[in-house]
């Protein structure tokens, strides 16, 4: 996970690589089923083979406890998907 | 739909509305599927109630008529979806 900055608000960023668009959009619409449970909700770009999940806290304009536990979340939904290689970010 | 250059490559994009993040998270699950049966991949950005759709030809690192064809048909599912109110792009 890199901190990257988008519009002056801090974002909790990584990049997530898949074999093919198919196994991404599963992952996008497993971590999109966790931001509903969990009430929180990221922005999830889907590509050809990777995702990029961004967390951020949109009231505070920045970043919360919060964003580091769902970006943990968010690699256990990865690591447990056994889907790609191992990750890039 | 309006043409945008991204890393020097044309790209045709458009923003899709909706009440919320799990409606947003379907559409984008259609739009993917829709994807998967074409053959033709697009870039798909998914926020709390929007969903921003790019279609180009990787190949010809430009657009190409299938590209328009693709926007046209990710129209027809947003509004057979019946989700949102009017479009925004």
């Amino acid at each position: 996970w890199k901190v990257e900055e988008r519009d002056g608000i801090p974002i909790l960023e990584r990049v997530f690589s898949f074999p093919d668009f198919a196994a991404a959009l599963r992952f996008t619409q497993r971590v999109g089923e966790l931001a509903e449970q969990e009430g929180h909700h990221p922005a999830i770009l889907t590509e050809w083979g990777k995702v990029t999940v961004s967390w951020w806290t949109h009231k505070i304009r920045g970043l919360h406890r919060n964003d580091f536990v769902m970006a943990a979340k968010t690699d256990g939904i990865y690591e447990s998907s056994a889907k790609g290689p191992s990750p890039e970010g």
